[in-house]
């Protein structure tokens, strides 16, 4: 018995018989005791279709009006879930993201939370009514309306339960957990009980798109005790928490990343501030680097290597272009046809043999290395795009048996 | 040059052309130098979308989260109106109730307005932007939003033009004005440029459904200019003002009635407080009514017959049966095939003639009056349901020519 917070996203209510299945759930949570808050996202197709009717008319209308637009999806969302807990003939209330005093900076469509007010919450829980909250939205300084962009319903929730001091949050999606690698990719993936806040960062930047990182990071933050739990079958998910308990399996999950692209840069002088120059001038215009890698060249000069998402290309491109005063490269080449392989785990910084256990695999299986990335509790490779899949497969089948 | 408040209504924003279309009529009023406040309903079916799909999951859902579900129609129209003003090139807000601060009672479903803040909307026709309103919306004294039934964003629009002191509150409809008939059933039926508050609210609670009364109430209440014109096209509509200037016209319109009932309670005591005794037990279960007529019998009794809407007719019957005791009607009869055949206009009540002449029309089409009700403004006759266009046309062209 506590207070428990449950999130539930689009597909989980994108019709009468899914938003009455959603209504069970929480009620069932409610008998057993406890206090429950309900975070909800919009109706399946109803962002989309909204975006839609948007661009039908203005297709670079402002970010301001599209969240006046958007949030109204997560609004029709807590009316029709209140009324289906109403029909099971449970106390209920429904809130908006003004109604909760959600509080958010002013970048529409991509808004970072800033305070949430516990009054209105706490007052109906005191009067023991299940709280329905709107995901995905809340309000600037101005009282205008704002959304919170991708993940934002998981981000409402985990903010949720840190200032109501909540005993769970739990977040239901259409997969029973968290796994060792993508169960639809890789026969031998394995559910996991327990993962740690960072392990589950590390896999979610690799495209392991239970959980999204915002929330991730808040749940660490402010030690939210987070589910992955299925709404489609009662059993146990997966645990987001601080420390887990120890076991044997190092490695923790196996994650496959296709948006990125490798740049080089052949060929510049080897003198000191070329690579300092090249990644302020990126980081100035917001670019983000992943993996990066500086060689001497047999003509004394020096080839760099880095990684970014493929949406970056073109301005890093245009960068490297203005510099070249500066660096003097006798080449600039990229390559898109490449795939980053991550293995994450906790206990990976204090084995050294993993790295090799990874590289071994690789080689078994025929896969060239073009660049290594580790990190306390990560190691990344790059490699051919098309080899992606046959690697994640024989790394995740090396270390989880 | 002022600042007009325009109304337009769900059909008028159906889809994207349309919505195109009101946009283009409120930025050529803002280029004719007026600061504008546009107020809009939900999108055509958008409402009745809404309602089905709580239906599908609770057909006895609560007002409040029938409120908090049907609110989003508005928000969604505000929205894409101002991203249409906003292709059109102009700065434009868009708001919601609350964000207006449009307060209410608690009245869901139907909720009287009690106040309205203009710092906001003030702050945003400062900034000489275009400001749209959600119809039709407001929050009560829990920031509970709450809807304001039948006719609600005529009233929204009536409400912000008396708070601003807005020079215009023009309603856009698609009819071009107010007739002295309905057109589609009366081809003679005129257009008036001109009507008084109280000759609106007769026409409109006789079935002209142009304007709701409420809105023409809070109208005449605060002095607030409104003008009935087309979305459509573009000519002048109907004025309706505190006084008109004299036309040889004593009759503005001629109205049909057809949710009427008449109700006879048959040879009832020639006594004190019998009549009393009934209509004060229909007023305590707010059952109206409108026509009365209280006839001695050759027997020494009396019949006293009245009317109401037809939804009323069952609980009339019952109240009438619990109070049998005291009335010892012979017998209760009840004719739900009549409709209440009304002519209104302002300079009635100095000219005898006129109701003369109304039943000079009906005797002329041979058409028998069951019952008559006379006020300073109107005149009203209770006719059989199938006479009832003949009525109204034959009435029409005896004053209207």
């Amino acid at each position: 018995m506590g207070l428990i917070v449950q999130k539930f996203g689009g597909s989980s209510v994108a019709n009468a018989e899914r938003v009455m299945n959603v209504a069970k759930i929480v009620t069932d949570t409610y008998d057993a005791g406890n206090s429950v808050i309900v975070v909800v996202s919009a109706q399946g197709d109803t962002t989309d279709e909204l975006i839609e009717k948007a661009k039908e008319i203005n297709p670079d209308a402002s970010k301001r009006e599209m969240d006046m637009l958007l949030s109204t999806g997560e609004q029709i969302s807590i009316a029709l879930l209140a009324m289906a807990i109403e029909k099971l003939g449970y106390p209920v209330t429904s809130l908006t993201g003004w109604q909760i005093g959600m509080k958010t900076n002013s970048n529409y469509g991509n808004a970072r939370i800033k305070s949430v007010d516990t009054e209105r919450i706490q007052k109906e829980l005191d009067d023991r009514h299940i709280v329905i909250v709107a995901g995905f939205q809340g309000i600037n300084k101005y009282d205008d309306i704002t959304t919170l962009g991708r993940g934002g319903s998981d981000t409402t929730a985990v903010a949720i339960a840190a200032v109501m001091h909540a005993d769970l949050c739990q977040i239901y999606t259409d997969v029973d957990g968290v796994y060792t690698a993508d169960p639809r990719k890789v026969p031998n993936a394995v559910k996991m009980d327990e993962i740690t806040y960072d392990e589950m960062l590390e896999l979610a930047s690799l495209g392991a798109q239970v959980l999204h990182n915002r929330s991730v990071e808040m749940a660490k933050k402010y030690n939210v005790n987070l589910e992955v739990v299925s709404s489609l079958e009662k059993k146990p998910g997966t645990k987001v928490k601080e420390a887990v308990r120890m076991e044997s399996m190092l490695v923790r999950g196996v994650a496959k990343d296709e948006d990125v692209v490798r740049i080089s840069v052949v060929g510049v002088e080897d003198r000191p501030g070329i690579a300092f120059q090249l990644f302020s001038a990126l980081a100035k215009k917001k670019i983000n680097i992943d993996l990066i890698i500086q060689s001497l060249g047999s003509d004394g000069k020096n080839d760099i290597s880095f990684t970014t998402t493929k949406g970056n290309l073109k301005e890093t491109l245009a960068v490297i272009e203005n510099l070249n005063g500066v660096l003097n490269a006798r080449e600039v080449k990229y390559d898109e046809n490449v795939a980053k392989i991550s293995i994450v785990g906790a206990g990976m910084a204090n084995n050294p043999g993993i790295a090799a256990m990874m590289f071994e695999a690789l080689y078994d299986a025929g896969i060239n290395i073009q660049m290594i990335s580790t990190s306390e509790i990560k190691i990344s490779v790059l490699i051919d795009a098309k080899h992606a899949d046959v690697a994640v497969r024989a790394i995740h089948d090396k270390f989880i048996k």
